[in-house]
């Protein structure tokens, strides 16, 4: 479950603040930078912090991507090199975090989280640094998704490349909410499958899948909402750290995340609408049930009866009152004929009601 | 399903922003210009860029509309001759948009669904830019709705002649807005007849059909309040574009958008209320259906009791305890009184609870 | 269905805006005219609307009520003297408009739906204009409601007569407000019998009749919010037509606005308890019935065996082992005794399990 | 019911504004003085308004308590005394009042609902009006509530006596408001006991009770939340006459208003869950009456059936084919051991499924 | 139950404000000093108020703690050496107080709710005053959560010896908030283990255990809401005595009280869910339960009136009509057929419709 990892990943109470506090688990941090102006770029992977000092100041833009949080040397070399406040920095390392925007002095300080559908959703979270200068992200785990990005800027293609570290940081921000969009597609796809099943009045084992796609919904939702919120928080604050060029791409990318919200509200909907109509077909089929029972025994425990009257041992012999009917000629099929006419008054019955016959 | 389109109409993650995509699959570009001022109109169908240019600047009203996507290079020629932003006309070829309302330096960009009636609810994507002396139209596929409009520029009666661009602006949002009517009305009827056969009782397959306007509900709702937020947004902006009394029949407008929402709500609580009705329904045959198997089952089984009673073989000459009522003179009539008074008895007690002749 | 009403009265999409079309079937107008200063009064039923002129400015207040909307030729020339703006008189006639207020230069526009009860709930559309020194009124029907403001202001006792034009407008809104609370509590009647019904368990067409219920009270919803938004902006908005003493009865009139909306909210919530007994009922009055058949049927079943047993034909000659018991002395009474055994010991559970003798 | 009284208590529609309306059906007045300073206090029971005027001004405060709304002459002389706006006075006589604060020129008016339980819920109005020296108050009927205030000034202890009369208005708010808890606690001890029932499987009659818990709570929500608001606009306007230091205490006033609206909530959820636990009830002993009749019926018909085909007569002596079981030597105990191994394979297949033995 | 300590634990109506009542069963008061600045650090267990005075001032920080409020001497004399406002030392004796914070001239004034789990969920008041060299502190009970900060105090370690009072303030209200999470941790296991039973089908006493985790949820909103906002109240105002820095630890805390709120929610929706799932179990069993009844008996009984057919004693020798069957040489065998085909018939039918075989 999501929310246990929540748990497990926070430091006990009482803990000091800004304690930066290494998780072992954590894989060993692999650090890259990429250095770039518009006419030139320079992408090296470091191991130590030293190596990235030379980097500092000499081109508009340096980008340090951190993958994997457990090397304490490197990532503690960074935060003196960067400045980095401690509060700030334990953010980054305690990953329970909630998708927000700090401004400090000399940075925004960006933490969101990164989705990703298979199985469940997939949450890992990605903190960003954006300086006057420098881009500085923070990656749980080797993460492809930062590839297209990087791609742009090594093709000097596109405003990229000739624009500040603002932009970059929009490009990151713009990926991040765009990886929504495939999570949502599988969630719809589930979603239309399991609809289908349901008005075709079957579904074996739905209400299992539709438990999960909740909790899919909900984590989305728990993610979305303050990811809106961050990000319009960017655009209305005036840092100077964001250029107004920039802002307008911004805007841009705080529509899809209100999009994204929208859909999620949608499926939830969808999802609660899908949930009634298996509690429907639930109801359907125990009045099905029931329907093929009390057809079957309205009919049948009168004839048993009447078949029971005339098993009955009554001494015809002991007066005439008893039972004359046995010894008729036409007894026999005259208790059929009683029989068959019961039973069919009763067929006319439920095929009047539209029991039988109609459905 | 409508949202199962979005996602295929979306660029993959990590594309950079203000790409011009182009679906290839989206119908070839057809382009009117209408130039008119009060007393003189031009209207003609061009096949490139360049038969615009003539006509900007030179009446006070020109507006080009296109319909259908298809065609790169009209497209990106009037992008650059009304110095369109890369951002903005990614949104319009991106079909994918949340209805608003953009403004930029020269121009304010427009984008909404516009919604039609028919099986479903159709959505297509309209934007618009209206600038000083121009109003450029997109629509994603050959529009109807936009004739009476043309049709009223075309005669020159009203205000709409002698008007400048940000009336004829007013006019296509008006159009739009209206159109929500009949497709509210269509929905409106449904929800009627499926109301009126709940009310009788029966109802086959209505729960489908409430799950399909339920969603019709949701699509409409999910357009309808961005555009009444984009309509405010446009009410309360004090862009020079739009004089003062084009914003007097704004407000008309934004008062037909509130007006719409209120009838979507007020669609949504009643199928609400419908599906209510349904279970009832279905909760009402289930306890009819019982009540038959039970006055049915509840009579019979004690009258076969009594019958399998006198049915049993007991030696009737091992000692007179043994059976004697089989050979009594009055032994059958006798027993057939007790299944009587069983009888009747039982019905007595179903009668008094209201079971049987009183529903 | 009074949805059904409001497309029925709209216009076609594509209309141009501020087109004053009359419904043909609009009874005609009867116009009167009441001209008042403190100490005089003047009433005449006019024709034409030349006969208006005459009294406009002559008296601190001329009150010029339309009551029905189908005379052409009157109603504009009442347009053209009282130079009403196109839009508004648009809105007058459509008669599908929502509760709103709109200032324009010389006068202020409301527009507000009269409810009265009777059946279902009727809605009638009021619109006053309020100017320097007139008010006008437009009714889509004739409205007795009117009578009391009317019969208070030939009296001219109390300040009404003394005051200027708002102070009338206060007062006609003030009976418009006070007409809910008849219509609230026939509401209130109708919810006091079913809740009595249904404690009392029965309840025959409840359903249906808390289903009409709850459209009438979406209806009163629908037209008080918008009612309380409108006298809010009447009291914020410092329109001089509006005098501070006038003000403060407004504010107590929007005082009633706010005690009709909490009512309104009250009787939606007490319907939704009463649907919620409603079910409860069904589902207790399904439990019965289960617990009749479970009862009778759980008896006779076992004893009809038993009976079943010794009505088997195995020839009690063949063996001492066959059905010895059929010769047995007291065979007879003691597969009687076995079957009262298992009825009583049957009853006995029922009992403890208190489904009988304690209901 | 409540909101009965709401309408008997209305004046017809249309009645002019501020028109004092007595209830010929109130009792009569009953009007008390207290006038005090630091050092003096006096009391008198008076008859007439003229016996008032000499207090007035004499000493810091004067309060004058009216209990009883039946006297027209001394109330009417009251409100001139005071200068009362018809308005209010008309406010203080229409008992279907909702809780208000009013700010005048010369004195702020409160408005508001005491709450006493016994049996259900009982709503009393009380008003208030406090001027620079004067504080004057309106109740319904006569009212224990007020003593422990008065007593308060008559012992001259703590701050009431040498404060103003905006003091003496909060004393008079506070225990109004502090009136909530004893009526909230009935409400809690009855849900409990109800908790106790359902949690313990039975309750006969729950149903009905939380109905009526539900429409306590609901009135005590309805005046709570404009207590609120009305202690709230008390506090943040800045009326000269009330202190900084009686804002102070006010301010813990209305920490108490907001903590009863807390449990007015509470106890709604509870209620809410409670009646779902009800529902629950009723579901699972459905379930146990289905699961003894399937458990007999299941059992005892395949037996019958075998039962019954050792009562069919087919003749032994027409074929060996003819049922040779019958004379068989172990033809009887064969046939009973049928039947106990059908029998043992449902009851174990029973037990499989957990609905015996396992309960 | 928790709210039924509120009750017990408030003042009767009428007591007039800032009175100081000692609760008789409250514990004894120890009272600890801690004073220090960042080189010294002075503890000290005292047992009168006058020993307190000569740490004033002494040094940046004096951090008196009581525990158990039942000393009235010693607190009444911290209240004036402190010069605590009689309003707030009612609410810190008072133990019914909502969570909040209040600006006084000298100090800020924090109370708020210490949460703990173990069986259900307790709830402790924690108060605090902060002052511009004090913090003053009062707990219900000795508490055991205070010793992690009390412990970074001593060893002088990070910021919070060098601080001032306000760093204090802060470490002590974030150990507060800290301490929620293993509360929710519990709810969580709970819920997990609760859903893991429902997933696989049965689940007994799940209702009474999720109404439990109900309640102790809505506990955990009602004090965590009021802590955000109390927290959010802190960091908004400018008070001297809160320091920049602090401030931004403080935006830290209110963080996790955020978080904290969203995980509330979050398990509010997961335990609605779960109810969902255990009715749709009950509702899945009782369509068990219905479908074996309905197979069992709809195959015997039609079965077992074939067999009561052939058991009817009509005399076959009064006439060739009156059942040959018995006579014939295959009868029986003829008649088990009838019996064999039947029963197939059946079954079939249960396995087209899924109801056997498939399940």
């Amino acid at each position: 479950m999501d929310w246990e990892e929540i748990f497990s990943r926070r430091p006990p109470p009482g803990t000091p603040p800004g304690t930066i506090r290494f998780n072992p688990a954590a894989p060993e941090s692999s650090v890259s930078v990429v250095s770039y102006g518009p006419s030139e770029i320079e992408e090296r992977r470091i191991a130590a912090e030293d190596e990235v000092r030379p980097f500092l100041g000499r081109r508009p833009v340096t980008w340090v991507n951190v993958e994997g949080l457990g090397s304490r040397q490197i990532i503690t070399g960074l935060m003196e090199a960067f400045r980095i406040h401690g509060l700030a920095m334990e953010d980054v390392l305690d990953l329970s975090q909630r998708t927000k925007v700090e401004h400090y002095k000399e940075y925004v300080f960006f933490i969101a989280d990164f989705v990703s559908a298979g199985g469940g959703i997939a949450i890992e979270q990605f903190s960003m640094f954006l300086g006057k200068d420098f881009v500085l992200t923070f990656l749980e785990k080797p993460g492809k998704w930062l590839e297209p990005v990087l791609e742009r800027v090594r093709q000097g293609k596109g405003s990229l490349r000739s624009a500040g570290p603002d932009h970059l940081a929009y490009a990151l921000l713009d990926a991040l909410v765009d990886n929504y969009y495939p999570v949502l597609e599988s969630c719809s796809e589930k979603l239309d499958e399991i609809e289908e099943e349901l008005l075709g009045g079957c579904g074996k084992g739905t209400l299992g899948r539709m438990h999960r796609i909740k909790q899919d919904l909900r984590t989305l939702r728990r993610t979305a909402w303050p990811m809106r919120e961050a990000l319009n928080t960017l655009l209305r604050d005036s840092s100077p750290l964001i250029s107004e060029d920039t802002r307008l791409y911004l805007r841009d990318c705080a529509d899809h995340a209100v999009q994204i919200i929208d859909l999620v509200e949608l499926y939830r909907e969808l999802t609660a609408d899908l949930v009634d109509l298996h509690y429907s077909n639930i109801s359907n089929r125990t009045n099905d049930v029931m329907k093929v029972l009390t057809i079957i025994a309205t009919i049948f425990i009168p004839l048993s009866f009447v078949a029971g009257v005339y098993g009955m041992n009554f001494n015809t012999e002991a007066s005439c009152l008893n039972m004359p009917e046995l010894n008729w000629a036409f007894g026999y099929p005259f208790a059929l004929g009683i029989m068959a006419s019961i039973a069919l008054t009763l067929l006319a019955f439920f095929w009047r009601r539209g029991w039988i016959g109609k459905s």
